[in-house]
């Protein structure tokens, strides 16, 4: 019988601890120690879970609302280019035989699934570029997760743009400030934390908009903790898309769940054996309750304006503004030097790239093309691009040195013509920064590139004319269904 | 730009890390430094893939086979017997609204759900009542997200019996041996390792009867490992059996979508940001790859005799052997004296229990029912059972004493007659343990007790019969068919 040991004995009474009290067995025998034991922390849960249940929309700073409204367009951008890609084509073959009632569309194509699985396939088309929206602070790409979410719901349950902007802002805030708790251990140890802290701002968005109580909601929260989703590892798979689309999908049916009465824990955030001590090293709870409708992390969203990581994004926003002021063309450039931080080149320093996803990770083409076409989206890294002789040419003259002194957000550059005149170009904040955020006219070229191809130029003008009225719509699911492709 | 980080810039240029390597930036541009790293772990996600993806029925010992059998038979019974539970009818009546066609039953009621839903609520059912099997290694339930998986898919695609049993062997072995591997650390830190290593043995028998190839089959794996579910704070709520149904519909869906062509990466399980350095402490992958298709954690699977946590077991055995051997009648037992390791009081210490749940946590009841009932199944564990004035007034005469030498599966009991005779007996072994199984008659008793009142004795039986003919049978699924509840 010691073969048994005492784990495998309070493993197997699991009801009895959670009977007694949830923070295990021997606390609940040895009132004597209590003394000794570190203060309780807030109810954490209940506390977001309050908020989330009650905010009002009338509340929302002017700026807080303009900002959601920004993410939401973005998203959906980078959503529909995203919807013809190999990934998407192969989870939509798959899931087809088991949805449910064709309850909600997918940007850009014909397909109808149950809100469960079109919140799943629409979460997984925006990040396939990896061209989402991004939280600084966390990494987190907030958008995805939560407006798959409630999207597909307000397809089938109407929802006021007011609602549905009012539950967007509540989500990215439930897992932006989720994310702020844990990060950086959380992410340093390997969680893909898009996928883990994304699943509570789908079930909060979901929960919202289904009327929650507050504690169905947090229960809801509860269920999520439960179900967190990706492992870096992952990273350069389709797994990694995989995530935010899966988040999306599970905190949808934690919150569906809920409102039918399915109950958690009440502590599930907090509590020893919840979710933030389980699942990170570090918890600062107080990132996720102080300052709830005061403070707002949705207002640090970031929209990249370049189809690749951002350590690049200086050097390219260097690149184009020279090129433009001084109408540049290839065959004139006989040298450009850059001055970068060591990431630059610890990344991004494939010098021969072969094919457009490794145009991502080279300094090299990012520069020539940026150069030669005045622009970073997906189709400036895709493989013709990379092979294009004119791009590879002006890619052997680009000589990135690092720099003591720069910083990974700067760059200094110099390109010298062959006239032997030099150019000259030094970056702070790079285009996208949330010191020099793309403005609202970038957002709709990049929109625009990223649907160009998927759907007819009249459609995307009238679904980017609907997400920037989001919060007057009658019924916000117009975006879902304007945003499919004709059959 | 101080504030973007190094760990943003390595966050949002995520593509860049996966295509230069998954063990991240840092490795990737220090050449020098790999001799310094430690041996790289095996592939341990191949080899478990290959396994699966190949080992065969014809070379599965008998024992294993025979026990894998009673693992099913048990687990068709507690499904059953949790079919009419609030729990289940809350998921059903949510989920209704979203499933797809109706390719599963569930057992002991008449709706029919997709195959992922369905797997999710059978999983579901199947924990309500903590009553399953137990890998007491790990604490791991392991039919639940196994058995839930494959069953619903061999309602919607014909398998034979031996190609049923093999795949639930090979994903019991997936995930005990998964769960071998980070145990205890894992568990300690507080994940219901039942839903966090069971989602890995879903996804791997699943994805064997689908026939994945060993590429395809790491992949399955690797989503697997993208979706673990489950916080040991929720016990005591809904969302304990929440996890097993969980991961059983997450590994479906692993395999149905690595089926297709959807990718993860190579290495999810041993990678250094893959699941098993992420999630846990320790990690020992020999668990995982040793002793492939010769040692077999199936054979150490054990069922609970008794509705209740383990440590009460061996009280339990004790009162009812010592009834059934001398007739005894309540009123005859002056006293109960019982010699108990300290855990007993620890986890099951409450003298007055007021209802079912409650009674599940008291030394004191389940000894006095066993007396008087010659049982401890779920019936004995009722609110009527816990305020019947026989077994109350029973209860106040045990008394049950810590005492040094008494092992956690022991028990030494004396019970004192109102005639002044003194009955003694100690158990080493309750039944139940690896060392003293519950016989396929007891099994058989308790199955029908937990199905009495769901399905008619007939119907009991005809399941049960197919149950023990699972190698025989034709087509796996009519065990499925053959548990519904007539319409």
């Amino acid at each position: 019988m010691s073969q048994i040991d005492r784990r495998a004995l309070i493993g197997a009474a699991g009801l009895a601890l959670a009977g007694a009290g949830a923070s295990g067995a021997a606390e609940t025998t040895t009132p004597t120690s209590a003394a000794a034991k570190p203060a309780a922390p807030p109810a954490v849960t209940r506390i977001l879970a309050h908020h989330v249940a009650t905010a009002r929309y009338e509340d929302l700073p002017e700026a807080v609302r303009r900002e959601a409204t920004r993410t939401f367009l973005n998203w959906v951008g980078v959503a529909i280019g995203g919807s013809h890609h190999e990934t998407l084509d192969v989870a939509v073959s798959a899931l087809a035989p088991f949805s449910g009632p064709p309850q909600a569309g997918l940007f850009g194509r014909t397909e109808r699934f149950d809100i469960m699985n079109g919140a799943f396939l629409n979460g997984v088309s925006s990040h396939i570029f990896d061209y989402d929206d991004t939280h600084l602070k966390t990494v987190i790409h907030p958008a995805g997760p939560v407006a798959a979410a409630i999207l597909a719901y307000a397809e089938l349950h109407p929802v006021s743009g007011r609602d549905f902007l009012n539950a967007l802002v509540l989500g990215i805030e439930a897992e932006c400030r989720i994310g702020n708790a844990v990060y950086p251990d959380h992410y340093d140890v390997g969680w893909h934390i898009t996928g883990t802290a994304g699943v509570f701002g789908a079930a909060a968005a979901a929960g919202r908009l289904m009327g929650l109580t507050e504690q169905q909601m947090v229960y809801a929260l509860g269920l999520a903790a439960s179900q967190p989703v990706g492992l870096r590892e992952s990273f350069g798979s389709m797994n990694k898309s995989f995530n935010p689309g899966r988040a999306a999908a599970n905190g949808l049916f934690a919150a569906i769940l809920a409102a039918k009465g399915y109950t958690s824990s009440d502590g599930m955030i907090e509590a020893k054996r919840g979710w933030a001590n389980t699942i990170s090293t570090k918890q600062d709870f107080r990132e996720i309750t102080e300052g709830l409708g005061t403070r707002y992390e949705t207002l640090s969203n970031t929209y990249k304006p370049f189809a690749c990581g951002i350590v690049m994004h200086p050097a390219i926003d260097a690149a184009i503004a020279m090129r433009d002021a001084e109408h540049l063309k290839p065959e004139q450039i006989r040298r450009v030097d850059l001055k970068v931080h060591p990431l630059v080149l610890e990344l991004t320093g494939k010098t021969a790239p072969r094919a457009g996803l490794e145009g991502k990770f080279s300094i090299y083409h990012a520069v020539a093309v940026a150069l030669v076409a005045g622009a970073a989206g997906e189709k400036q890294f895709s493989d013709g691009a990379v092979r294009d002789p004119v791009i590879a040419a002006l890619r052997d003259r680009v000589v990135p040195v690092v720099t003591p002194g720069i910083e990974a957000a700067q760059v200094d550059m110099t390109i010298t013509l062959d006239d032997g005149r030099t150019l000259h170009r030094r970056v702070e904040h790079a285009i996208g920064s949330v010191e020099r955020p793309m403005s609202d006219a970038a957002l709709e070229r990049k929109f625009t590139d990223l649907a160009d191809g998927v759907l007819p130029a009249a459609q995307i003008r009238r679904v980017m004319g609907l997400c920037w009225s989001l919060e007057t719509l009658g019924s916000a699911g117009d975006v879902a269904r304007a945003g499919v492709a004709q059959a």
